[in-house]
């Protein structure tokens, strides 16, 4: 077999740069369950049916077949992999209603997949951490608050450049819209989300083009979609437009709570951005983006908004807010480009060196009784000279290697070459040696 | 949208299940660190021509079409899902082998994908937690003692049912079925491994028809396949046998090197077991299969050995030894069955109560601090009536209420209904209701 070569778009990490992952990850789970969300895995295929119901990602899925499908076997429906985690939540949601306690928050931590033309940022493969509050028939305004803050801890403390979460409302814009007499409010939007990429004129020329805007109306809508505060006096500013509405005000409102009370606990987190639009037409409420701060420009690492009609079984609706944080956006080209490191490639702490063959099994006892005491602890290979030994730890950021002789057993820390005698079953290492840590350059 | 039905050979777990699930993922995590084994994610899929490789399993490949696929985009290779964890491994080493040390050892946690027709047991996905140890060049055998230790740590103190690990060498009975005169060991192999399944006298006929055996030689096949032992009181009773081989006596060698270091490192966890015979013909050395004790009909919870061609670009050959522990197969059955659950459904341990709405943003602000100190909290939904609040609690298991009345902020164990006055920063709850924890039926 000739070596393979990476597959463009299915990004996968060195062990060192894994050990920041996962660092990562396990630092989003414990914020996640902090606030009381629980952990749920959702199975990576969806029926075709499922995937296609929102029209314009259907062209990003990946279909499946069994190689020796039988004609025979009609047990099977068409199955795609998942492109997000919110089409397979609200699934699961509808499929498991009757055991679940409403409201129902959870967290999901999984890779979905996008068949589209692999570029700069975009995978093929990528992994998603999602949280979800989800309601059976009405879900109260305070969530879009909180799914906010949640994510403001989960993200603070990371080893990651500033980022600052931009907020709107879908009544406020569509609201506004309707105030000033454009009919169809949901197409405006989409055309207001296309700002960042083809700019104030062109935009301005769609709205007049598609949704039959006058000019006047099409500058009221750029100078609304310029307006931002870090704080509620984006209120008065909207209201200086001149335009008034019930589901503007209904929006003004919901989005100053949220804003309010996220500029109260978690200061310069959040900003009302009323250009904030989210393609997704199933967005009703708050709609939220996060951006690494100055480089708006690569798009968000963090998105989301509130929906109420994404899932339904007829009986119930199943209102929810919810935001999905782009793991592998945020962090591979940050491991790419060395901007994050580990300190080591391995979890060992300690390595017991060999001074001859026949000691393995001894060797063996006293690793075991390390890490009894939660030490990460692995052996030598083989009783090389110590030198070769020492080098092995050294290759792979050992800090420590443990040895036996006349005087006893003694521990060396290979980066100072302090060697002292120890007693195996009360020598703890510093606690920033005992596990990896990440390491920004 | 009706109501969604599971998928057959899918299991997905209600948030309970998933608590355990997630408590065993995380126990055998620590347990591989421990012993220095860092983290992998490979990537879903491989080349179809890769997961071809193993003819025998071919027919189990879910391949992949994307759904708006190009014909002019010839860059796209067939790709399929990996049904196993051991071939994107081996892809993975040979693919950064110039960036990996050796001996490297790395444990892999992910689902993986079958599509054969569902069957009791069997699913279509499934999650395997895998360990392997991989050299360059040469492999010492003492790592095949050594992935045996790591497996008897990873599975003690799991609330499951006794197991215990089977091993055989694969030198040990080829060897044995070369002394004897059978020239097609490996298909003699295939045979004996059909024991559990056919039956004696069913595999005697195969070997008599298939490999050409005499009556006596099949008969010594089976003699041997009959010869278990705790310690290595096999070597005696194999030789005893009267059937000499170099190959032989390499395999004995290795075996009782095992089965010996592992009675005295994890006493009565392996048993020597001349039957494991392992199907896949890439295994050379030892090979091992871990059983519930009293349910061996139901299948390995964990199998694998010591393969030496697995991986190799022309350069070099990358020996490993390895074992995969199957997360789903152990472990869905004991949730389905209810042998399995969580005290909770939630992370949370403590619910802050409303005495009325505006108290909301007070309410977050005494949870966070709670969080701060690493107790998972959350804010009741609405200022329901006290009674309605506590039965929220209930209803998901979070034990404690936190509540501001005239007294000052007071904590209720609602299985006791003790109530207490705390101070919000000093508080902790007793250490077993911090996390939910597994309860055995």
């Amino acid at each position: 077999m000739s070596r393979p070569q990476p597959l463009s778009g299915f990004p996968e990490l060195l062990p060192r740069q894994r050990i920041v992952e996962l660092q990562v990850v396990d630092h989003l789970r414990r914020a996640f369950e902090l606030h009381g969300f629980a952990n749920l895995q959702t199975r990576a295929v969806e029926p075709m049916d499922q995937l296609l119901r929102k029209g314009e990602t259907s062209k990003e899925v990946y279909v499946l077949r069994r190689l020796q499908a039988d004609d025979r076997d009609t047990s099977d429906a068409e199955l795609g992999l998942h492109f997000d985690l919110t089409v397979p939540f609200a699934r699961y949601v509808l499929e498991n209603a009757g055991k679940l306690n409403f409201p129902f928050r959870r967290y999901q931590i999984q890779p979905v997949w996008r068949g589209e033309r692999p570029q700069s940022g975009r995978y093929r493969e990528f992994w998603q951490a999602d949280i979800d509050i989800i309601d059976q028939g009405e879900l109260p305004a305070h969530y879009e608050v909180e799914v906010a803050l949640v994510v403001a801890d989960a993200l603070r403390d990371l080893p990651i450049p500033a980022v600052r979460m931009h907020v709107n409302n879908r009544k406020l814009s569509q609201g506004f819209y309707q105030g000033l007499g454009i009919a169809d409010t949901e197409e405006a939007l989409r055309i207001i989300d296309k700002l960042d990429k083809i700019g104030a004129d062109a935009v301005a020329k769609l709205l007049i083009d598609t949704v039959d805007a006058t000019p006047e109306q099409a500058e009221a809508c750029l100078k609304l979609a310029s307006i931002s505060a870090a704080d509620t006096s984006f209120v008065d500013e909207i209201r200086a437009l001149g335009v008034t509405d019930p589901l503007l005000e209904e929006g003004l409102n919901e989005l100053a709570a949220v804003v309010d009370a996220a500029a109260k606990a978690a200061p310069g987190f959040v900003v009302a951005d009323m250009k904030i639009a989210r393609g997704l037409d199933y967005y009703t409420g708050t709609v939220y983006e996060v951006f690494i701060e100055g480089q708006e420009h690569l798009g968000s690492i963090c998105s989301g908004g509130r929906y109420d009609e994404l899932a339904s079984d007829g009986k119930h609706t199943y209102p929810g807010v919810g935001l999905s944080i782009g793991v592998s956006r945020l962090l591979v080209p940050l491991l790419q480009s060395g901007a994050l490191d580990a300190t080591r490639e391995v979890p060992t702490c300690v390595l017991v060196a060999l001074a001859n063959d026949d000691d393995r099994a001894a060797a063996t006892g006293l690793a075991q009784r390390l890490r009894g005491r939660g030490i990460p602890t692995q052996v030598s290979p083989s009783a090389a000279k110590f030198g070769k030994q020492i080098k092995f730890a050294d290759k792979r950021g050992i800090p420590f290697v443990l040895f036996v002789n006349d005087e006893g057993t003694q521990i060396k820390d290979i980066r100072s070459g302090d060697q002292v005698t120890i007693d195996v079953d009360a020598w703890n290492p510093p606690a920033e040696d005992l596990h990896p840590t990440i390491v920004t350059a």
